[in-house]
């Protein structure tokens, strides 16, 4: 037994999930205070009052009819936001409800829905309670799981939307105080996800445990229903997503940018508001629902492994609750962490703004390293035993220590990499940019050898926090190294929703005819802003390996496979389909994209040529069609792909068995990883070195613009091309290796009885 | 024992050989009856006796001048092409050197340089001779392999670059005419090199024998050093060409095509002769040492495992030499094949250059599948058993056929799916050219959708294979699948540097300027030639996944691991870092292709900007500084991945053992065949995409060109993103996975011995 008593665990981690929660809306209130209005008070009294360099203040563009029109488009942004998610939950209640059937049959059927007991598979000499039990509370944990996901994206979507004009507002005191309210807006979203994913997770197993009482193996198999849940919800979000805000920003970049020459986010552009809503839907609610999944699935993937371990068999709840304290701890960390940004150091220009995200990432990632010693020491028995498939292997304390700990040093060295390729501040994406000199196609050469070649170090820092934490604590050492790189979740969640944020408020600057000046912060803001949601995707791609390669082996565990043979044809089959699942699934939202943004040109053109005076800013486009366009393309076009993720599992598991669908899992796991990292930071490098020519921050820079040049024309090229590669296919094949992981874990059972139908045929 | 003795096997495997010979050099012979010369007398002669349609024929660009003009062209490029290959064997010849002094020594090193006889690892109770003779003989191996690669390569390469001009010469004819010289060019390479490799190693066999007598195993053993040399050439040519070619073809494009809108192939392109001696280099003895590497090392690794299994231990020669008699099948049938094209069906248009070239694999893999099954009911005994990682697998002489025959046919599936998805004919292509329409970034984002969808066939295709042929028999089924789908490697071959040939034609006949119509016609060659270079690619591809499982197998049992097991974390770790591999490789050579692109591009347009009266057609461009860049920078960029693919073996086995080893050849397997069929697949649409807008063959394509439009510009940007990835990086792909496992195979009893230092240390 650790230091910790189970009632001391029992007040802290909801204690620490409500200090999240309070944080959050401490720093909404925050965010709040800044008026979006159009009342002459508000505005009278907010720059009267205000620090602001009248100087730099120009009164015509920026002054109260500006704020006006930032709040209608604000408005407009938020109900097209809102109208989209409500509509795509429509969608996804009618696959929950489906979905939660499926699950409680396949499982109610493994014992042929009986509701005697069974004898417990790991702790042998007990009964546990039925698998029809099981099956139910599996689909009940399945439907939390799926609804705390949707909670995450729609919150993180109304606080983007809440923050977007704000934070235009505030560009126009200063760079920095443009960039606390994006920070503290991302911080909101941060913590209250992390806090309530936290917080019903808790609530959960300790409503199940009413029913399940000792019988914690079956209790912590019904919660891997949980993480199935939250994936299921991430991955049409961020498929659906991840096409609507594409074809959007592609559709209105081809004919605003480079037929018609306006700038980005132009008014006259009919599609600047489906691309304004879509950066809302996509990279803010799907980011959440994402991470929200792997953050519910590593948890759930702990749990299940202790669970069958000595910490399960020997009911220390404390031991047992490790994961969740981990999570607790974070919260408080990252806490700490946050206030390092928004109150300690104040950002007065533009070049301090990626130092100082770069530094949150620092602060927590050391704070927490602390922390989790701490946590070790009062929450773990100095030594016990984990299970290692079939076999009992023994821990000692700090053994665990250095799973999370490498878990969490090897996030922030993926973190650090993917700053590296993607920043304008170092040389590759400079060399990318200067490759633009001789057009769009070397662009694109280097681009891609860029994104090829951002994947060693990430690859190599997976490979060893992997190496050394299945060494010291097989499965369960993965899953908590994931944890660890998730632990600080809360901050990695605040940097990367600031980037959308700040994305937002330069598209708001610019529909409200705002001053260059402001412009310019806001662009500097949003330049950091895609380095930043480069790592946030580095980091969901980093703990999505994990996190997979952990509900792999849990999957392994109660699929009761003794060997993954690569040397079997069953095995290898599944390895090599299962590396090219992350190929066919590109290749689907790839096109979806394509078409739907060729639709959305067609309409915007249509809409220059017909609307008399659309160019010359005399008459308002129909923004309402594009938006149209882009919801109607998401929803139809997330099914095949979100299809080919749900299903495969299924098919292969029932059809081929259990040993190819454990080749598929790893195959899919080592070859999704690749792909995913080199799509989002070749996406994210064009994307920067776009906006590094755009900038014009030296010598250099200044040689290959200004804007419209030839250079500037190829640099947009790659960035269009990037947009799909980094904010759909790339960050949805995360999803595709955790969510395939997950579902296999939680029909394990089912395919062990029932599965590998081709084999008993033939 | 099967029906055929020792004796027989003994004459028909030379006699096949020497057919296959002697077919090639018929065919040379009718090639050269085509005359390219300046004599006027030859002149005459030709055309006096031609059906030439002299309505057709125009005299004054197409006649005497031209046919001189040719002569001195192709003599550039094959001057050109010789002393680029003969600087490149200079370093190649010290690689050979060192590398087979390491052999030597790491084998040499795993008894102790003991000259004492051993006891035999499988053929237990008999002594086998000693580990150093193995060393010695596994070098002379190396050697003859990388010389006979090194051959086919050049052989190649003196074939295209003689057949490139009486392609065009011929094109005045008709486009028959000059398809038939084409292939029967292709057609030489294709039998010279199968017959050649077939040839050479069943006389190092024999001649090995002497000194093994009755020790089959250690005698197989190292043959396996055949199969290294040739594909460690064969990495050297495809990347060292690959850079070659698309330095040239890259930089001659970008300037000459898109800046000063001249045509491609223009004269006045001071790239123009680099880039005509890239295709020789790159595409024709690139793909002729790859292609034989293939098939060296699938024979190696059937006759490793034969020599392992009964066949080895009852010493049945005429079983043993299954691999070999499969070949020589294959010669007589791609013989007969290869005269449906030349002389039994006659191509009138060009609409039915592409279907010809379709009935070719066709008919070739209806031939092969009686012929397998001739071959298997003479040579192999009704039943016998195989080994199986420690086991005996009882095997009776059809399945063999069944693996053989699933092989080929396997390859004819990716040929054809390859077909599809590159050939202008199909809708995945004229898709990717209508998103032309919106411009370059569409069409970048449909070519990349296009490939990663076309890797689906071919990779199920593969697992079928794999999973047959694995049930059936084991290792040594997979490796005569893959004997299966190289067994009509004349033929492919054949239809492959039709391509490259082809391309050269249509060079040379635009420097030579000649008529509109005779570039019309070598165009409409050239497109099919585009198809089936990607063709070329699938299989070449899939073979090598065929082969390097097998290799793999080899090594698994030579190394004597029992099992692969991807729970374990040295496994898993060498999975994921292996898997990663393939983006590490590309991202090298993408970014080589791309450097010494720029600076070809900065020397084009100097020569534009200084040399007086170049654009004007007055003055000659400096061809030699072009030729000199792009063999510059081609030696000295062929190092990096070259080593990287040479020595991760060395290090992976050395330091971290040979568990590890395993995982990084299933993962860079895995992931690179993916990667490969995707990159070459792309790039073939992206050109035949633009040949499709060129050549208007309908409306639709009428509308989106002429040659200069929108639409045509952002097609040619995409065919040049194309050019690395399917000449350069894609098909070296396939020999990185190859290489690897050949390697491992060749150094697996040092590694056992001495390898896994790091975790001997801790």
């Amino acid at each position: 037994m650790g230091v910790m008593c189970e009632e001391v665990t029992q007040v802290l981690i909801p204690a620490a999930a409500l200090i999240g929660i309070g944080f959050a809306l401490l720093q909404w209130f925050l965010v709040s205070k800044v008026r979006v209005s159009g009342d002459s008070d508000d505005y009278d009294h907010e720059y009267k009052g205000s620090l602001i360099d009248e100087a730099e203040f120009e009164e015509g563009v920026d002054g109260l009819e500006a704020s006006i029109k930032c709040a209608e488009i604000q408005n407009a942004i938020s109900v097209g936001a809102t109208s989209f998610l409500f509509t795509e939950y429509r969608y996804l209640g009618i696959f929950m409800g489906v979905f939660g059937v499926i699950i409680f049959l396949f499982l109610g059927s493994v014992k042929g829905f009986s509701t005697e007991s069974e004898p417990c598979t790991y702790n042998t000499g007990n009964y546990c309670k039925p698998a029809l039990a099981n099956a139910f509370f599996t689909t009940v944990a399945f439907l939390l799981g799926a609804l705390t996901s949707v909670l995450s994206g729609f919150l993180g979507m109304k606080i983007a939307t809440y923050a977007n004009a704000r934070t235009t507002l505030e560009a126009r005191k200063g760079v920095g105080k443009a960039f606390i309210t994006a920070f503290r807006s991302g911080a909101v979203m941060g913590f209250l996800l992390a806090a309530n994913g936290l917080l019903v997770l808790w609530v959960t197993i300790n409503l199940f445990k009413q029913y399940y009482e000792d019988d914690w193996e079956g209790l912590y198999e019904s919660i891997t229903g949980y993480g199935l849940g939250g994936s299921s919800m991430a991955l049409f979000g961020r498929v659906g997503g991840g096409i609507y805000t594409k074809a959007a920003d592609v559709g209105a970049d081809l004919v605003g940018k480079v037929e018609k020459n306006i700038p980005e986010d132009d008014p006259r552009n009919p599609a600047v508001i489906a691309d304004n809503v879509g950066d809302n839907v996509g990279d803010i609610a799907g980011m959440g629902s994402d991470l929200f999944g792997s953050y519910a699935e590593s948890s759930c993937a702990a749990l299940f492994v202790a669970s069958i371990s000595s910490f399960g068999v020997s009911l220390d709840y404390t031991a047992m609750s490790y994961p969740l304290i981990i999570s607790s701890m974070g919260i408080v960390v990252c806490l700490a962490t946050t206030l390092f940004a928004t109150d300690l150091f104040e950002i007065k220009n533009v070049s301090e703004i990626e130092p100082s995200l770069k530094r949150q990432l620092l602060i927590s990632t050391v704070l927490m390293t602390a922390g989790i010693a701490v946590v070790n020491f009062f929450a773990l028995p100095s030594e016990f035993t984990l299970y290692d498939f079939g076999a009992e292997k023994a821990v000692k304390n700090w053994h665990i220590f250095f799973c999370v700990a490498i878990g969490l040093w090897a996030g922030l060295a993926i973190g650090y990499t993917t700053e590296y390729y993607t920043s304008n501040a170092y040389s590759p994406v400079r060399d990318v940019a200067d490759s633009c000199r001789t057009g769009a196609a070397t662009n694109v050469i280097f681009g891609l050898a860029l994104g090829y070649k951002s994947v060693i170090i990430p690859i190599f820092s997976i490979a060893i926090a992997i190496y050394v934490s299945f060494s010291f604590a097989a499965m369960y050492g993965i899953s908590v190294a994931a944890l660890g790189m998730l632990s600080t979740i809360a901050t990695g969640l605040a940097i990367d929703a600031y980037g959308p944020i700040s994305d937002n408020a330069g598209g708001i600057a610019e529909m409200a005819g705002m001053s260059h000046k402001i412009r310019e912060r806001t662009d500097a803001l949003d330049a950091a802003g895609n380095t930043t949601a480069a790592i946030g995707k580095g980091f969901a791609i980093g703990s999505a390996a994990l996190v997979s390669l952990a509900l792999f082996g849990a999957y392994v565990s109660r699929a009761g496979i003794k060997t993954v043979d690569v040397l079997t044809p069953k095995v290898f089959i599944g390895l090599i389909v299962g590396a090219m699942l992350p190929y066919w699934f590109s290749a689907m939202t790839m096109k979806s994209v394509g078409s739907a943004a060729l639709k959305m040109v067609e309409e915007v053109r249509r809409q220059f040529n017909s609307i008399p005076g659309l160019m010359e800013g005399l008459a308002k486009p129909d923004y309402a069609t594009c938006v149209k366009i882009s919801t109607d393309a998401s929803l139809r076009e997330m099914i095949p792909p979100g299809a080919l993720v749900m299903l495969t599992p299924l098919i292969a598991g029932t059809i081929f068995g259990v040993e190819t669908l454990a080749g598929v899992l790893a195959g899919s796991l080592v070859s999704g990883v690749q792909v995913a990292i080199s799509a989002s930071n070749t996406g994210g490098a064009w994307d920067n070195a776009k906006k590094y020519i755009e900038a014009g921050v030296n010598e250099h820079a200044k040689s290959l613009g200004p804007k419209g040049s030839d250079a500037h024309k190829a640099a947009v090229i790659g960035d269009t091309i990037g947009d799909p590669l980094k904010d759909t296919s790339g960050p949805s094949l995360n999803i595709l290796i955790k969510l395939m992981a997950v579902e296999s874990l939680v029909f394990a059972p089912f395919f062990a009885t029932h599965g590998g139908l081709i084999f008993k045929l033939f």
